[in-house]
């Protein structure tokens, strides 16, 4: 680059350090590619569909924008890739803080990876509006997944709302698929629904735990052992084998509690240890026997129907309310009549009755 | 009567058999006026809040019924009695059939009037659309109760929904408590989400058990056993009495795995007998310390309020949803978006997305 130039512009790049031998030329080409142009909506499918990350990541980036033409975008490039895609294994996983699920995901993610599987990592995070991406944010809790070709981690969207952060998750989920990832795992941090929104998203959830002092089963929220398909105690290794097997038994007998599942599938309960990789390649094969049994009885694909629809009817249950919501009669109203009904001066139905009536009169 | 008259008419009644000594005047009378009249809002209000059995039951009628006019005059009489309810405790009761609700009812409601309560039990039961009642519709089963004078014995309403159902019997238990009963019993049989619509207008939930061989737990619905205050286990007599000491034994073991409650209280176990009686008063003593604990820290009322509101946004959600599937634009894409989904030829998203514009253009 010549020193003559005297006004270079700031948006020039200089030349810099050399570039490390072991980034392959192309994959630069297609990251300067994709950096400098707006891709079509064929040209980010066709990227995708040739495995393409740098395309892949583009169009995670319109499901998650806010603006009309790029959503529009999106949703040309979502079906374009809708029948390249559902051929893989979607795993929630869930658990409260501390519980190790980065190290647990790093360890797992890494053994599939070794198994020659592509995996992705999502998170459902509605808490990420306010932290900008608390789960997965820091990248650096995966060092060793990050890095993997064969592995791609993306933070949680962000957005108003839960129903808005699982929209974007679960489209992100095609587009991976369309990309050639065949193991999805989904993580979430169980704020709020969040659990049930991977849940309606996933083939296997799988509840990540630790032992604790005394009763084991204390502080888990309501439904999630219902939901899940294992129950993992993380962190058994050193001192904690012992406290952990008991829990795993607690556990266990918990579990055998619930009513039997639709799916035909007995939840298991095991321990593993994110350092010693002990129990890990356990976890695999539960999920392999849990794809085989569940393929075998077509639950497998029943569910996913199921889950489809069930994401087309939330989606249009959640649209209503909020265009009702948004309805300028009503928010004049709804404080008020929301008063009215809390001191018993109208019923609950009658009050509904009041804002319905000025809500269609209004459209 | 004369027998001179040659043409009398059908609906002419006849003298008939000598009305027993036990049947007040007063009560012939009041039956007999709102037989032959269509008796005004007002009318109504006055009746019900001066007691009138027969006030209260014309009232109901007209909460069930599906006629506009009759819904509006339902509508005022409720808002009149509004101000005059809410001084009950209501209490939810839940089991499978064969549990014995029915004799448990009757022998717990007889107790209860025994100490001078006056008792309304209310069902709900969205099966009773196709049975036409089959909760408490064949009243026999309550023979004691059903005779009680300080009873108030009402089949479940039917309904194409349940959230029809669910209006009826909550705007039921405002006219009951405005006519003087302090103490409300609404039963269900556990058929779809019936629980949680009875959760969602009782104080105290309670879940009626009976023991059985092996694995006591099987065999609860998801999430029953998490909304109950207490577990009754019943038919605790003769040979019995030993198993359901172990099947109380188990259910208490159960409910502590699961998180506090918001109310403060520590769900219990207790047996008893609607034969010998024997465990019912400590049913009714469960259920007072409850009502001390929870008006003490609050929660009595704040539980109520929010259970207004929620029927309010209930409402006002299931009418949205209503509207949006009886239009004729979404009925005609319905069907075959919904297959387009299943098949992945379009993202549920975009799905919705799809039908939402017709709507909203449409309206």
């Amino acid at each position: 680059m010549s020193n003559k130039k005297s006004h270079p512009s700031a948006l020039h790049e200089k030349a810099g350090i050399p570039r490390p031998e072991m980034i392959s030329a192309t994959a630069v080409e297609n990251i300067q590619h994709f950096r400098k142009i707006q891709p079509s909506a064929a040209a980010l499918v066709e990227g995708i569909l040739a495995g393409n990350i740098t395309a892949l990541s583009r169009a995670i980036t319109l499901v998650e924008s806010t603006n009309g033409t790029h959503l529009a975008k999106a949703t040309e490039v979502i079906n374009a890739c809708l029948p390249h895609a559902s051929q893989s294994v979607r795993i929630g996983i869930t658990g409260v803080p501390g519980v190790g699920k980065s190290t647990f995901i790093e360890a797992f993610g890494k053994f599939l990876t070794g198994l020659g599987k592509k995996v992705a990592v999502l998170a459902v995070d509605p808490s990420s509006t306010i932290s900008h991406g608390s789960i997965l944010g820091d990248k650096t809790r995966m060092e060793e997944l990050v890095k993997d070709k064969n592995a791609y981690i993306r933070p949680s969207a962000s957005g108003d709302t839960l129903g808005g952060v699982a929209r974007k998750t679960r489209e992100s989920i095609t587009l991976c698929e369309a990309c050639g990832f065949d193991t999805i795992i989904i993580e979430t941090v169980g704020v709020g629904q969040s659990e049930t929104a991977v849940h309606s998203m996933v083939d296997f959830f799988l509840l990540l735990k630790i032992s604790g002092a005394g009763d084991e089963l204390q502080g888990i929220k309501r439904g999630i052992m219902e939901m899940a398909d294992a129950i993992v105690i993380n962190k058994a290794d050193g001192d904690n084998i012992k406290k952990a097997q008991f829990a795993k038994m607690e556990f266990n007998r918990a579990l055998h509690l619930f009513p039997a599942k639709k799916s035909g599938w007995t939840p298991t309960t095991s321990t593993c240890s994110s350092v010693t990789h002990e129990g890990i390649p356990v976890v695999w094969e539960t999920i392999e026997k849990f794809i085989e049994l569940t393929k075998g009885n077509n639950y497998f694909f029943e569910k996913r129907k199921e889950q489809n629809q069930y994401w087309m009817l939330e989606t249009i249950n959640e649209q209503l309310k909020t265009n009702f919501y948004n309805n300028s009669e009503i928010q004049k109203s709804l404080d008020s009549t929301k008063k009215a009904v809390q001191n018993d001066e109208i019923s609950p139905f009658a009050a509904a009755q009041f804002l319905l009536e000025k809500y269609f009169k209004k459209d």
